[in-house]
């Protein structure tokens, strides 16, 4: 129903569109054993996972788990990791079905398959709906992870940041809010810069960010100072969070819990507005790993 | 619909019954790049997994993949680990619906989802079904992928085994003409006497192996004699092969491609009759990744 490139597939079975998606989050690339506990990471890979079904309009309802390890691990290491997993699980009520363990050559890597479904028989929110005249809208804000990986590193203080990057949680809570709502979506995971570009190239239109309208975590803009960088920076490179960009109409923007950050115009690309009205072209700062 | 445990998972989406897997091949564990060419290693991950799928009498519909890999490698190593994927995937008319890729650290480590469905409204075939008075049914030979692999690593001129090894092919051949008619089933990936053992447990059933029914295949024996070993070692411990082991009635045995190597008795565990007629418990030499 759905081919490939978007956040998850859509595949038909009898009468039923049944939404897959799989995700891997691994040692070294997506977390640290030094500052993530085991419970962390096996809940992050179900966020991470889930999140791409959310990213459709789409319900999780079922995980399936693949574990990979080079260094073998106390048993109690092992029961953090799946307690995590199934802790995140409960949270959405997911169910967990299966999954394999295998000892492999290089770090921990957990690899999620998530199955859901589209509630009350809507379609599926690709990233390819978005409309000229339509409003670019992102819940929650971004950067925060980002952030929390650099001052865990750099063993700086900054808890709510570091929360943020341990324990990020995909928006479970908004799928009935904004999947019904929503002309295109996808999750911010790789960075707002990149996830805009994605939406501008599928859905062949421009967007067009106002600066001044993107939230910004209060911590972000504290860290920030402190690295002397532009907040910004972290809000458009960063990732490893699970909020949802999406486009709507402008009437029903006003009623959904997320912020107006930009629109669609007709064109190419992705212009970022500063505060003194200076528009810019936003670069893609997203890369693909084979290249 | 079916819990965890099985070679594969059953959930309901509506009134369909829709049967999930997710299983890996690893660089190092499941083969070597030193003798494995990139279509071989892409076609046997799809193999492997499609073969859980058709353990459950299920046919195999839809494919996901997760890429990771260590050491970056040409465009041209990607573009033939691709071609093995789609050409297994267009062997069984299976549909590539996405997948993802990450850099890791270790080597290189290919993960299938497979989603299928059960023809014609069946029940699934699980490991459980297994009745006292049935017989013990495999379809084809297994040990050869074994042999193939220690040839290979050696050095050693045994080309039929070697492309079992490298060319290992799951059973879709025979969905329809032994799903109906298994009353429990498991694909030997493990090798023949973890196999049994898990048709015995999830059973609560004896298993009573007659070795002079047991086809052996004759390079098998060719390379036993070279080795010195006993040519069943290799058929009871090999593993990375996707014959099909199930249990039916003596009756419908008769009729179907495989050959009768056992009966279903009352008890537990496995035995062993040799040709002279003696019987011995025979041991589970599967083990667990985390013991």
């Amino acid at each position: 129903v759905v081919p490939r490139g978007d956040d998850a597939a859509v595949v038909q079975f009898g009468s039923e569109q049944v939404v897959l998606t799989t995700d891997s989050v691994i040692e070294g690339r997506h977390f640290s054993l030094a500052y993530f506990s085991p419970e962390q990471v096996g809940a992050k890979a179900v966020e991470a996972a889930a999140s791409d079904i959310i990213a459709m309009g789409a319900r999780p309802q079922y995980v399936l788990w693949s574990l990979m390890f080079g260094e073998k691990r106390s048993p109690e290491f092992y029961a953090a990791l799946a307690r995590g997993v199934e802790r995140s699980c409960a949270r959405m009520k997911m169910v967990l079905v299966g999954g394999n363990v295998t000892q492999g050559s290089g770090g921990l890597e957990l690899s999620m398959t998530v199955v859901g479904s589209i509630p009350d028989k809507r379609q599926p929110v690709l990233r390819s709906g978005a409309r000229v005249g339509e409003v670019v809208m992102l819940t929650g804000m971004v950067g925060a992870s980002e952030c929390g990986r650099i001052a865990l590193q750099g063993g700086l203080e900054f808890p709510d940041l570091a929360r943020a990057h341990l324990e990020p949680r995909c928006r479970f809570d908004l799928i009935d809010k904004i999947g019904p709502h929503a002309s295109s979506m996808i999750d911010v995971s790789d960075g707002l810069s990149s996830e805009l570009h994605h939406l501008s190239r599928e859905s062949q239109v421009k967007l067009i960010i106002d600066e001044s309208k993107i939230p910004v975590h209060q911590e972000v803009r504290r860290f920030a100072t402190h690295t002397g960088a532009d907040p910004l920076s972290y809000v458009y490179s960063g990732g490893e969070e699970y909020q949802l960009l999406f486009t709507t109409s402008a009437e029903r923007a006003e009623r959904l819990p997320a912020a107006l950050i930009g629109t669609v115009e007709s064109g190419a690309g992705v212009a970022a507005r500063n505060t003194n009205g200076e528009e810019r072209v936003l670069a893609d700062s997203g890369y693909d790993h084979l290249r």
